[in-house]
């Protein structure tokens, strides 16, 4: 079986900014739904592992952009299992636009846990370690954006707080992991959206609920780099984010290569 | 040509919400961008018509649903221009399930205006009133739904107010159309919603802008039905709208026909 599944994704005039670029959202989604269809294909997708009361959990997503994929545009989403160890498994991402060239890359770490004990399961024994057949190394598929560094946000101070209601929860009604971005993304000001993002890093440390109000702590760790933490009411930090701008603004179709 | 166009709609995990039914806000988007692709096909599109100065603008939106498509199913959207007077033309929608069942029924009304005088075109001459050409009569392609009723909501009162931001504006720097629906739809409890939303009319009546805040004032004109207007903070009423719930439960796959 092949182990690299691609995705097309066109990018419609009502999913795109004013810049008429893809909403980061809409892209996100649409790797989680790629993710989704490759795990499906193997029998391994969420409504498969939760007949036997497993989901998957996603726990890091970092993702590095050349330029966003802009309106009208056919892109291609590949993606793969890259290794397993006991807990996780890293899944990795490739955005190649219509002529085959990369514009963006995303590691991402995930977990398959028991919805009822919220404990993980070992992935290297699980249906007898069958994941790991699918294992694609980096020397047949690179993924060159750098793994994501610790984020320490102790110096951030309150910039939003917001309502949570039902469109920011997902099918096991904790808020959806691509909603904490798009409320992330909402931070910047019009000119450093158009300046673009280079790189978003998330960790998802705890699960919010429908309801729940989400306190965005932000720090300004260098000119291009804000730190975000999602924290519920009680304190708990729910997401952990670093995004890093782009140091002037995206250039329309010219800046076709992944910045490496 | 062709009059009618069909594009298909797979149903992903990460766009369905707690009952596994695709999110109201996704559904909308998916029917503007058949709207878009089919006028795109004859030239009309809006990028088409912006090279003469021009956009479309949606003014009117009434959708039916028998039930709502559920998470892993292909369902297929429909799309046609029923009619055109002098100022607005009537756009049509079927959804049809993977067995070619309606499920759903939208009529839809735009009209094309000028980007710079905000003035409408006439219809029925611009580029010699070819839009005409693709029209498809109730009796070639019906769309068995009531048309909109007036909404007089002269009693309603304010049930929440709301902030805007980037991820609420379109293409053209305005709140989205769908994004409305996507906050008023927020305003029902997860019980109103499990029973699922039969029917949504929305007017369109001015723009909003990103950061206005909105003012969602509701009014229950009988047990099922709510009236929702959300205004801005000086009083000027963007939309106008009326959602009608189901009396029961929707039944997951067994209630396949449209109400009709």
């Amino acid at each position: 079986m092949q182990r690299i599944d691609s995705f097309p994704l066109f990018v419609e005039p009502f999913h795109v900014d004013f810049n008429r670029r893809i909403f980061m959202g809409v892209l996100c989604n649409a790797m989680l739904n790629a993710a989704g269809k490759h795990s499906h294909n193997r029998g391994w997708g969420i409504p498969d592992l939760m007949k036997e009361g497993y989901t998957w959990v996603l726990s890091r997503f970092s993702v590095e952009f050349g330029r966003m994929p802009e309106m009208g545009e056919t892109c291609n989403i590949a993606t793969w299992v890259n290794s397993a160890i006991r807990l996780f498994t890293n899944r990795y991402f490739r955005i190649d636009d219509a002529e085959g060239t990369p514009i963006a890359y995303c590691r991402s770490v995930w977990a398959m846990i028991n919805v009822e004990t919220r404990k993980p399961a070992d992935l290297l024994t699980f249906r007898n370690g069958e994941l790991n057949t699918w294992k694609v190394s980096e020397e047949e598929a690179p993924c060159p954006i750098a793994d994501m560094r610790p984020i320490r946000n102790k110096e951030a101070t309150l910039a939003r707080s917001l309502q949570t209601y039902y469109s920011d929860v997902d099918i096991n009604g904790h808020i959806n992991s691509v909603k904490y971005i798009e409320h992330i993304v909402n931070l910047f000001t019009n000119e450093e959206l158009t300046r673009g993002i280079r790189r978003i890093d998330i960790a998802y440390k705890a699960e919010a609920y429908q309801g729940d109000t989400l306190l965005f702590f932000t720090h300004r760790e260098d000119a291009n780099t804000l730190l975000v933490d999602v924290r519920k009411e009680n304190g708990d930090v729910c997401v952990q984010s670093r995004i890093l701008l782009h140091t002037a603004p995206q250039e329309n179709n010219e800046d076709k290569q992944t910045t490496k």
